[in-house]
């Protein structure tokens, strides 16, 4: 095996798998005619609007090392975008981060309405697990029902959805690092998990296979969340499509105002080789997730 | 077959009923320690700060019909009991209807913020689908599944979101009578429905007796929102624990607007009989349904 990162493949597979998700999602999120065809216009805007839909890849990915049908592991990897797009949506509100600009278009509630905004997150979040339930995504209903309780623990209050109460509160306490990893873990961590251990629960995959996956993707999860501080600390707004300099505007604790930027740069290039090293047992079919690792640090945007 | 409602054995066991959802949802909603522990507490607030618990009643009369085990209706009651107040939450939000009281006490963004209201609603549907996930709503993968299913459907996009959609647009539409009820069906027929039928899920129902369940619940839906429109129209809000003559106010087509007051009254007497019609396959056993029958319709609160 020597695998080597080749930036023009990865980026066209990545488009390609985005074009494919954008596709399922179309279909999984139909327009509606009533009087509140306005919701699912909102809804369609959240999760159609663009995004290089770096959680449907790792679903689909993973999924595929195990050989499952790229229609379920599509449906899937819908879900799965579908949360982290409802988040967005919730995060970006008036209440919370307050975000008018997200990947270079209006945030939900100022393209449409706050009352409409809140509402999409709403309908997205419970459309996740409805698609999860349906018999497309595995005629298996053991299967079906372990991806919504995996899906459910990643984003709750114990989840994702803490993991953004704890962001907010973040200014009242002086993180430290091992807070701040906590912080990554449960807002961001939990879903980019789910999104790697999807593919394998499709895929009935074998304990160590999993434990590899949750390996990789707790690796993943934090460089990505690493280089996102970097973004923040370092890139500019037009470039990365959305508003940056807030963590330190903020005086917020991030891995870059602990560590600083070197330091930071040094521990993803770490964390990359580190998830690429989980991947192993995988062989040449891992390939996709290896670029992955290298393209969540290299990422300018 | 001699019934006959008696209020006073009806209340006692909706109170005693209420008092194990309670501490069902105690459990299953647990205290945090982490900084971001004024989630929970707005979760827990949000779910434990009272109300007559009727969707969560339904559930266990309806569960009982099949005797099925008090421990998983009891869980399954909590789960639809979260999505309800999940949905109070995010509905009495600024951005939304804009109440400052519910039950008779600040409403979740008064008592907390904004941001932390919007979370606690978005961790209790998830929690809500995570507590279904779980074994100990049924051993069965494919009970559990399709009550994810029924629920999601219930109350997303198609059904309750949007039903709360229809209802803010609803002033820009002059609603008619049959827009009116098809926004009933979706902003809280729905959820009603699944709380009678979830019970039959649990209880692998014959095809004849979850009709029957469906029946009843779109009778006993449709008398319940009759009545709420009445108590807005005509109740004080002290008794009732919420703002009332907010409908006219708006200028908002309800039964109450388009019927009348006496008509009104009428037909929310007539679906409480045909509600009971529907039972009668179910013998004594389905008294406590009957009960309700009456209750949603002769309620004062």
């Amino acid at each position: 095996m020597t695998y080597q990162f080749d930036e023009a493949v990865f980026k066209a597979r990545l488009n390609q798998d985005a074009e494919f998700v954008n596709r399922a999602m179309d279909t999984l999120l139909p327009i509606d005619q009533g009087p509140e065809s306005r919701l699912m216009e909102a809804v369609r805007y959240a999760a159609l609007m663009g995004g290089k839909r770096v959680r449907p890849y790792l679903t689909l990915h993973t999924a595929a090392l195990f050989n499952v049908d790229v229609k379920r592991a599509l449906r899937v990897a819908s879900a799965v975008e579908m949360v982290h797009c409802y988040s967005l949506v919730h995060d970006d509100l008036p209440a919370m981060d307050d975000d008018d600009l997200r990947r270079g278009q209006p945030t939900c509630h100022i393209k449409f309405d706050e009352a409409t905004a809140i509402l999409a997150g709403d309908a997205l979040l419970t459309r996740a697990f409805e698609v999860l339930s349906e018999e497309g995504t595995h005629q298996d209903a053991t299967i079906r029902i372990d991806l919504v309780k995996e899906l459910s623990k990643a984003s709750g209050a114990f989840g994702m959805v803490g993991g953004q109460m704890l962001d907010l509160v973040a200014h009242e306490h002086e993180l430290d690092m091992s807070e701040v990893a906590r912080l990554q873990r449960m807002k961001t961590g939990g879903l980019i998990n789910f999104a790697c251990v999807s593919g394998a629960i499709l895929g009935k995959a074998s304990e160590s296979a999993l434990n590899k996956l949750h390996s990789y993707a707790h690796d993943v999860g934090l460089a990505f969340q690493i280089a996102d501080d970097l973004l923040d600390a370092t890139g500019d707004a037009e470039q990365v499509g959305k508003r940056t300099g807030k963590d330190a505007a903020q005086g917020k604790a991030t891995f870059v105002s602990l560590m600083g930027v070197e330091q930071a740069r040094e521990q993803a290039a770490l964390l990359r080789d580190q998830a690429i090293d989980q991947l192993d047992i995988f062989g040449d079919k891992a390939d996709p997730l290896r670029d992955m690792a290298h393209f969540v640090v290299n990422r300018v945007s």
